[in-house]
């Protein structure tokens, strides 16, 4: 553990993705949905970028609520789905455990809809296992925000690591000095924190500015 | 307890439902007290669904408190009702308490109006009488946001398990995959999350346009 | 008008109610859900107490807007469904202007879902036709609070005048002093003002408490 | 009039998007960046649709201003830039105002950054000028949200016709039926209304349903 | 008018204090209730102290509406009560409306509780008989702060006035160089404006350790 | 313990009410002020009621501080005021200590103005020193809500238990069979739950109708 | 009028900054206070920047309103300070009034602490007065949110225009291009927007960057 | 720990300022950036006051994350920099924690942006390593509340202590009987709690009062 100095390693940690599903995510109500969809989308394109393990699931899809979301598997292509047979902690299905078991890894990544459900059962589930977890909540989505605060305490209570996208991202990314590290920019301006988005194009337009001269013409500003 | 992978076990399960009263519902201020009656009508139904045991009592429902919301009773009409002789701790109240050991069952569900009092003092005791418990914050309803604040990280400093309406109903339903699925559905729509009814409702739309056809007339649309 | 005191004549009255569709409900961010499913209630209800016209009508909901919720129908049994043919400004489908002008009435009663369109259009319209105008703006539903106080503005300085459910049934009640005075206080109770129902419960029991005697034995309280 | 039932007229309608920079987005607190960056999305996509022209313009965009967020001429190719030289209401630049008299229109749609300055300047100014004007709000973006609230009431009093952007797409569109249905239901899930977008994809799923049959196995679901 | 600067004449004033009753203060929520309570004691004690004619009533204080709260004919003993039999606007009930005209005085203060019921339909009925009228917002307490948007929007498009409970205060009494200076400071130190309380306090310390000498030892403070 | 089930025992117990000073209530932004001032009254009223020792202190009240409200010992006369030379922690200072010891009490109940520091401070040093402590957190006050969160997340790690107003009166009353029942409604009334006031009154009110029949007339009423 | 495009006329305006005092200052609740502290001062210091005259006055300020915060005149050394003797309106006081007479300028730029009182009085006076009033809402400060809600209100009805600190130093100042420009950035990077005092922060280190090179070594960085 | 009762020890500790960067600022959203910047001035203020070590570092300050604002150094000159090489843990950085050791030094007080990256990694990393660590959440920033939420919990769940600024200055500042006992006094009015600059100026207004005279004239207040 000294290496990492008390962080999590991306070489021992696989990704659970469990119920972002259309229908659940118009029950959400903890923080706006295409936040959601965006704050997944990060998670799912860091994993692609890092090569780390994926595993999704999904809650009864056939009805109401919803298909899996799009971006899940499309900007994780490597993720493995693991359909259920209606238990709703994903623990209960033998399967997604295997899929776990088989990676080899031991410190999990839980996000899921909704939060003091599908993200907190499962993470209750792997920490009595012997798991490391970590609970991304913002990346899961919950129906009321009193219902987050409860799950906060409870996986923390439970010995699961509370955190939030951009934290984990940044746990995953360790540094910017590295080849990919131009690539976890644009996650986080597209998909996190969009507050950065407008800085990466501000600064361009500064720099271009001393390059190739500005383009108003002010006579008597000073 | 590996055989239910960290989550309660329904069978252990006692639901003490505790001064669910309707003067006490005015004085509550962290949710909206449709909400709050919604949240406990959905406990009462669940506790019916599967025959779990529920203890109910009233403080002082002869004053001001007023009386317990029909609801509790009507929905679960299994229900025993422990009257109080003015014991503010349920616990201190020793029918109550026997109540409970009677049913031969070690794990709580406790909701209580004021949670910071009513939900709050019987989970402690419980708790220090060797009792597994879990704390409903939001079926219980509480006179300040911050004194709910206050109340989370006290029962769980204290041991006892944070938790809300829709999770507690979920890990006791545990799977969809059974013969009661479609009845847990209709509580959690109908009772805890009205979005999901709405979901509901325009699935059975979408579907019907399928086997029935459309029946907006639009010409032009593409 | 002096006879009314400046309040509206329900005699001259027309209720509509606008694109209540399940689809759109799941983006209403102004209030909550079952809120505006109640509200509605209250108005379909207030206006078969009354025998005032109610005339309905849905956008698309053949799509994913989705069905009427079956509220509106089922607590408004006179409602005259009356279908259109893609126009989003229900003002702009001549069906629905001839039933409303077939009532012979003047001011309208309008609610709908989105408040800045569904609601904002026909009473921006209706206005200009010459039609004194009520907007309910809590019985309507908006995709983000913003756009709530843009359509108050909106439809004030048209020369609407907005109001909410509360008020428009007090409005359309006039006085308790009436046959179906308590049929008004239970579906302000039941749909509107959920502290109401909290009162009227404690109210019985504090009577039956003079009436029956106390069901509380406290031996030392003064 | 008659023929618009007091609804604005595409055809005679130009829009305004008035200094929507990076830098100056970074200075937005009256909504999330990202809701901003979408809304002025939409109505650049929406005036590509229908052909309506488009008038940009730019506060200093060579200091911390920044540039014009990009999606503006992406979305709008046929959009006009004309630069200021420093004036800061655009009305007070002739090349600006020319540009409008050009098009022959007298209805002007006005979103800017910062409302308070950028969009309400020029609504107050062009009311004067004997244009009928709309202030779309939420796609202008302020520094705080008190200064929203005095700027929708100002823009009223002037007499310009404060409103949204769900609302002005709306406006515009006027009918689903109409060949271009579907786009105009893109624009608004893709950029406006979130909770749309999963509607639609539950929508599909449920329809996917019936044709296709469920992807889940329950065997003992009812 | 011009002796008054456009500002309220006291001598042509009558407050209406409207159905302050114990029931249905236990259904706003626009404010808590006890700063309601307090300002309308602050208003009631105003009244005294300015010998202004004050006139109260109840709806159905019988039922669950409950008691006009004591603080009303406490703190303004010389107000008249005036009975109603179940008019919901005050303004129906013609011995209301003549007790205000036996005083013989054409601006009247309104507040009443539900705000957007009780203060907003007298008031309407007020200006259209010819009545300058001020509404105190927040003397009135609401169901839902919507509800007071909205109720804000009304008056004001119907011509009346609104206010808040320190400002009418202070138009009242005009000038602090005035006998009753202190007791002006008093009532809105304890009913309105519980921070100038403080600074009293603060006040009164700051000079007598000037007087009296600090109590605190520092020796080495400085 | 046991026979206490885990809550306080009065007898064991001292209140500590710390720096509840005028100047700086003024920096309180928790909760409102006047909320504050009855909460320490409460507790002031509680601890005379059940001659429960009270230990004051203030910090500076020569400067800009303020003196101590004087509701602390108006309320509870019995209070021991112990002067400070200054230290910011009321455990550094021997005197303060040696007050508690002197009572030979071991629980302790502290409440302090600023809630970060002078309730925090001392309830840490407490625990160290081997007290069972109380944090009475919304009788405290404090600059920020985010110092709140912390102080409570502090306070609970260190091992002090986190609690409220209205359970804290609870939990040292434990039950209203005793001859100071209707004082401890009177206190949680007056000071503490003003809806609960407004509960009183209607319910005397309700019970005055059955005794002395009603004061409305309504003929057509049903 | 047209030269202006509607706007105001810097050489027609007068400022009057109306008991901005530090007591005053601790009762407002609608914004933070050192926001209003800056707001102040960025009125101040544009006044000073374009030789505007402003008018001072304070209510009581040997009592607990306390002294003027001493920025106003430390940044408007031009002013001048009006006192009053005890008339809460300043349009009472016929000095003030002679005061704004003597420089024959017909506009004001109104802000007094409180909103609701200081600010709105004589902005209604001076509208009947026949002056054209801007209100600072946001340099003002009230006691209340609703207070304020309902001072927009009030003044918007009166005839006076609402307006925020950014919009009105903007309007003032007119353009950038003026040999004034920088002066303007910084009071609004340094007062009124702090967020801007970051980009320009950041857009200066862009460009040297590109200027002088990076300072940081990052050799995989790509 | 004895002689501190608990608290943290000013000579054994070292003040780690990390990536208080003018981009990452624009970024912040669980408080406004003034606040920010100013609790970040008041802690380098401090630390120079009482001579204690302070560490800082700067995340990629080349690119959009922008420069060290200019207050850390500007107040702390005895402030050593660390430059990075890219990692985000500043931890991971060995001349980090080298300056770290030189300081001999055991307890850390920690401030960084964003807070769940900056300030929590380098807290859990220290917390493993052996130091007791504070982490001053308000002086970091964060870029969502919900993700404060979360760092809150999980340094806590580390062992990490949670703060504040205000907390952090006083628990440094441990008496104010010292000779720089104003000098902190001046901090926190200037820079944490600008209530109290306010109290500052009355009370000092307040003696004026007593030692020279009232300057307002009033004949007839009492």
């Amino acid at each position: 553990m000294a290496s990492t100095n008390g962080m999590l390693d991306p070489d021992d940690s696989v990704i659970l993705l469990i119920d972002h599903q259309s229908g659940l995510f118009n029950t959400v109500r903890d923080l706006p949905i295409p936040d959601l969809r965006n704050y997944v989308t990060a998670i799912a394109k860091t994993a692609t970028l890092l090569n780390i393990p994926v595993i999704t699931t999904a809650s009864v899809p056939d009805g109401p609520n919803g298909p899996l979301i799009p971006e899940v598997h499309q900007y994780a292509p490597h993720a493995v789905y693991v359909p259920r047979t209606g238990q709703i902690n994903a623990w209960d299905n033998p399967p997604f455990v295997q899929a776990i078991e088989k990676t080899g890894r031991k410190t999990l990544i839980i996000a899921g809809t909704l939060t003091s459900v599908c993200m907190t059962f499962p993470a209750v589930s792997a920490v009595q296992a012997g798991y490391k977890v970590y609970c991304v909540v913002d990346a899961s989505g919950n129906w009321s925000k009193l219902a987050t605060d409860t799950s906060i305490a409870r996986v923390t209570q439970a010995g699961a690591i509370p955190t939030d996208t951009f934290a984990i991202v940044a746990e995953l990314m360790r540094t910017w000095n590295r080849p990919e590290g131009s690539r976890f920019a644009e996650i986080l301006a597209d998909h996190v924190c969009p507050e950065y988005k407008c800085l990466i194009e501000s600064y361009g337009k500064a720099q271009a500015v001393v390059k190739d001269g500005p383009e108003t013409k002010l006579d008597k500003y000073k």
